[in-house]
């Protein structure tokens, strides 16, 4: 049964001013009192109320029903990244974006992708264990389209056989622990819960310990009874679901045979027997496999903290009673797939671009990963191509992009950076990810400083999902200012914002009450079930995609805030030596200790001290310049070439950020202000550079990287300030 | 196999003083550095290096093999009160005292106690549960005195069948939740797990919702494999655990029939028709009988904090599909018990007296709850009973008490007070209680404020359990000073403290890793491969108390605090002004919040800080006369009558806490310092009348109670301060 329930459209009937904003009447079809509220200090005040309108407009187009269609088109079967189902999605995508009228580009790219041949898990003497998810009556699709069993891309291929070990979540503090308490994991079949780090870790620690398989299984305690009621009657997972994935962990994302250039037909490519990939079996379970092992074990109750929700005590060791087969085949070799650019040509400025990005492969149907963001969107383009076709054209580019292959290692997204690098760093003003991003109605995002202010102006002109009563700035911030975290690892902003450099931002919908991650279970009848069938998350995040994008393409003056980075730079920089001083690094004798007295911050202290009053003098004055500019912008005394220069200067700050001969230990990332953490791959580290030289004890290159930054905030200055 | 390790015996050979205090050379068998220090303040100072002797010589005594053969006296077989057993455990511990040479009184008490009859718990249509622990082969005394199935003394007799309702733990606010989520208890069989409360507020508050039965279930995770690995292998309950346990809930401890008064074979006696004892069938039961119920549920998910350890999403109710029947028949009839006191007469003061308490009574065989403690008590007796016939007698007398019945609800030490109040408020100066106290080596206190101190110093000299480095001050205080909470529920300090006003205090011991808690596995078994066979623990429980009890029992100048209660009373006020700004309840109008601005105190501020102020006055003077009274005691200024007056007042400060006319809502309680927490049991709530006040938001109740404690502080100057 098909039930959309119709969402409340805004549409702006007369835009009334109120202080420096424009306040519109909001008119929903539900009847609800919510009026949007447009702050756009980046207008002058006499073109602020038709932008609103020209927003407004734009965002009366998103609709569920499309959203709804959309979602039969693209998640009704499987379409894994080089595997069936990858081609005709490409082909599905291209059409629906040239049947909105916008300029598609197929951009196919040829990576080394895994390919699942077998699987095997048996306890010895015990037989076999599932490896695959139980077919529902209820959902058509995890039937008619199975999937197959579960699988870890780039596993090694082979098979092993040894006693068991228990390794909470295989973080390197979980394998740390099992060293200090005598655990060899040599030979062994190590058996990690997902959760805590990107699974790739699990894998590398693993085989660093000597570990001779590894078994990842989602505990219920994470993902499954004890979080709510099982699919298909709640929306977790059951003791069947296994989470996929790829494992690879290499220096930089992207193809591994091609790191730092784009993964042409023709490109030279590493030979992969050069390539730092995994090289044990590891393979993902459910939970009933695993605790048909770990029922068996025989060994000392785990440390506080591993106990899961499994009905037993968790024990380290499994004993010499148990032994386990792992054996997994797969094929690793070059594949073709593609990504899809479709562009809006702006009207003004049109190499300067926003782009609006999510993937398009998955590990199965995908409704949810990461489906139920690219219909957000479809919608945004199509919104935005509807009022181009009437005549309404931003001022500068959009491109909408669909990612191949993101899942395997974010392939499509980085080789397209890598290949359009000079391009992105001359005119992209900011990338926006919706990977997976309408999951339900509380909004988040992640995003660079600089982009902060522009989202959270957009998110007080859009109408919360399933509360026509409040903007998503209020439900967001509970009623106080929202906050945004740093942007991580583990989707395709991170091409974008840690090599090109480019201001970054990833939309999120939450409190659904379910997880179906990377499993056979991620379809549409699960999200229609779970999320709802009224598509109201969906929508709310085509609107703040909209809102946000239009801003940035479409303001007179750029909508990137020059103090923001410099304000969080001096926070993390806090942040740092509180760190710093708590692990004693500064009073070890090669940072300078000897000279340190009671824990102070010894002799790096000048340098750092240095740093931060750059920067507070920087952030003060990008500041004062932000305030003059958007004064005199307001009241037209900014116009012509000192318009333009001003959004040269705007687009220089951002631009100061990277530094091209990347990170000391990881070149590929040219940020000098976020970088993955290098331990768990999904969290975010600010100022990598100092907080690997602090982390390292290493007295010179604390200096080193402090005098880099010095040397960011030189440069944001040099272009701020100097205008002022 | 019986295997003790010796314990470290302190010997002291020349007693050295150190500032203020006395060290003495410390010689452990083990060969261990520990060297005992002794504060002794209560003592001249050309006494303290005698007394420190004598105490050396007391604590040599207590023997780690001696306190084996007292557990296999005591924990052979099982001792229900009033049941098969009693009697003889009564006689053994009469016999044991006597053979100490002590003066011993077999207090016989004629209670209502309760009796299981029989009880079934059936899942309709799906078979009856089990009711009884699983015999162990490896611990013979589960298989060869069985202990019959588990019941809740109390328990209304009856038969019921109804849908169900997880009710969490069965607190107040788990019902009002349930009520906010609009589920009817009427006519429902209720299930809910132990923890969180005293096991009779979860039937109060179940049958208060209409319940037509509770079944109350020890869950995995409070108890059982999420904690560690379980009996037999490990220390933690299994699925076929059951916590047994008294459910009496009336306004007072002891004899539900002869409140207020001694339970004489002639007391006059209640109607049992009139007393609010339970009507509905109360059962309990493991976690696999649970198991078999909670898996057939159908209804919505819980609540955050909700769900347990059990393999299964939990669910708040059962649905029309599930029926469980529930039949519990028992007796209720008085029946003869006994408390056995032996009595060690003081050679100077003999109407003065200290009591060391625990009680003799179980669910089983009890080798834990209680005769850990008990066997701690033994050797306590032993020590001042071999000195005194060494000739080494203490100045005030020391009373040992076994208690009958505490498991129905502290009974038999409620009717001895009840009985003997006006000799303890004549002459006790301190009730030390040993419930449970030996189960590991953690050393624990909670105590009335006058106590701490002399405490704290008996902690510098004795060395702490298997560690003859340290002693249980260092390790109790990690370092620092040690933290000691406020006594609450739950054992048989109360009708001391609460009731008599006596200054009391509970030792525990804990950090074994294990829970056998009113279970068929308290056994002797149980106890040493849990909480160990060298009986530490039990030896350092034994001297803590000796070093405690013969400071009390010894020192010219009695070791109570005359400043700390009323410290203790400034801290608690201003936390409770705290709870009821935050609480808003000075905001509400019937507090004068008309008047109140800002969440201040409003109009009741006026009395709360006037006690404060009278306290802080209080405070500072009383600090000042304790210094003054020890200076002089030591230079041998204080002795002969001024000495008398010296101890009369401080005896007297203790007393000023107490208030024959009791707590508004609960006259059986005198302090007005402390009382049970009325909504849990086993918590504490200082300064009850107040915080009932504070809580009902009642200004005038506000005002009544501030003056009473004003009173209370007047008292303790009056006493204290006019001799400074």
């Amino acid at each position: 049964m098909r039930k959309v329930l119709r969402a409340a459209g805004v549409v702006v009937l007369g835009a009334v001013s109120v202080g420096g904003a424009v306040r519109a009447g909001g008119q929903a079809t539900g009847g609800g009192a919510f009026a949007p509220v447009y702050e756009l200090p980046w207008w002058p005040a006499a073109e602020r109320e038709a932008y609103a309108a020209y927003e407004g407009r734009l965002n009366a187009i998103p609709d569920a029903q499309r959203l709804w269609d959309w979602h039969d088109a693209l998640a009704s079967r499987p379409h894994i990244a080089g595997m069936e189902g990858d081609p005709e999605t490409i082909e599905t995508l291209a059409a629906a974006f040239s049947g909105m009228g916008l300029e598609v580009e197929v951009h196919r790219f040829w990576a080394y992708l895994s390919r699942p041949i077998a699987a095997e898990v048996e306890v010895v003497g015990g037989g076999l264990l599932p490896l695959g998810e139980t077919p529902l009556a209820e959902d058509p699709d995890t039937a008619k389209d199975p999937i197959g069993f579960g699988w870890n891309a780039y596993s090694g291929s082979g098979e092993a056989t040894g006693e068991v070990v228990y390794a909470n979540y295989g973080r390197k503090e979980d394998f740390e622990r099992l060293a200090a308490l005598g655990v060899d994991c040599t030979g062994k079949v190590v058996i990690a819960r997902y959760g805590g780090n990107y699974r790739g870790f699990k894998a590398k620690f693993a085989e660093a310990a000597g570990a001779a398989a590894l078994l990842i299984y989602s505990d219920p305690a994470d993902d499954g009874y004890v979080k709510g009621l099982m699919y298909p009657e709640g929306g977790y997972l059951n003791d069947s679901c296994i989470q996929r994935g790829s494992i690879v962990t290499l220096a930089s994302p992207g193809d591994p045979l091609t790191p730092g250039v784009e993964a042409t037909r023709d490109a030279e490519r590493l030979d992969p027997e050069t390539v730092a990939l995994p090289r044990i079996p590891v393979q993902p379970i459910g939970w009933g496999a695993a605790h048909t092992i770990m029922r068996r074990m025989a060994g000392e109750f785990v440390p506080q903290g591993w106990q899961g929700g499994l009905p037993l005590p968790y024990r380290v060791t499994g004993g010499d009673g148990l032994r386990v087969r792992v054996k997994v085949e797969q094929e690793r070799r070059i594949v073709e797939s593609a990504n899809v650019l479709a562009t809006l040509r702006g009207g003004e400025e049109p190499d300067r671009f926003v782009v609006i990005g999510c993937h398009h492969d998955a590990w199965g149907h995908g409704a949810a990963d990461a489906m139920c963001g690219m219909i957000s969107l479809l919608e945004a383009a199509r919104a935005f191509s509807e009022r181009a076709a009437a005549g309404e054209r931003p001022r500068r580019s959009i491109v909408f992009a669909a990612w191949g292959a993101e899942e395997h290692g974010l392939i499509g997204s980085t080789e397209w950076v890598e290949g359009n690098r000079a391009r992105l760093e001359a005119g992209a003003v900011a990338y926006i990810n919706l990977d997976m991003a309408s999951m339900g109605p509380n909004f988040g995002a992640a995003a660079t400083p600089s982009l902060r202010r522009v989202i959270v102006s957009a998110a007080k002109a859009v109408p919360q999902a399933r509360d026509a009563q409040q903007s998503v700035f209020e439900a967001w911030g509970k009623g106080g200012e929202p906050s945004m975290g740093e942007l991580g690892g583990g989707s395709d902003h991170l091409p974008f914002v840690a090599h090109a450099g480019v201001a970054g931002a990833g939309f999120s919908g939450g409190g659904s009450p379910g997880v179906n991650y990377h499993t056979a279970y991620d379809t549409l009848r699960w999200y229609r079930y779970v999320v709802g069938e009224d598509y109201e998350p969906a929508l709310m995040i085509a609107r703040m995609t909209v809102a946000t994008a239009a801003r940035l393409a479409d303001a007179p003056l750029l909508p990137l805030d020059p103090a923001a980075g410099v304000s969080s730079l001096r926070r993390h920089l806090r942040e740092l030596t509180k760190r710093g001083v708590e692990t004693g690094v500064f009073a070890r004798p090669e940072v300078g200790g000897a000279n340190a007295e009671g824990g102070g911050l010894g002799p790096v202290a000048a340098e750092l001290a240095a740093l931060d009053a750059a920067a507070a003098a920087c952030e003060a004055a990008a500041l004062r310049a932000r305030d003059a500019l958007e004064a005199a912008l307001a009241d037209g005394r900014l116009s012509g070439d000192a318009l333009v220069q001003a959004n040269v200067a705007l687009f220089a700050a951002q631009r100061a950020w990277s530094d091209e001969q990347g990170l000391a230990d990881r070149p590929w990332y040219k940020s000098l202000y976020i970088a993955t953490d290098p331990d768990t791959g999904y969290g975010s580290w600010p100022l990598p550079g100092l907080r690997r030289a602090l982390e390292d004890g290493d007295a010179a290159a604390v200096r080193r990287e402090a005098g880099r930054l010095e040397g960011v905030v030189r440069g944001v200055s040099g272009v701020i300030i100097e205008r002022e």
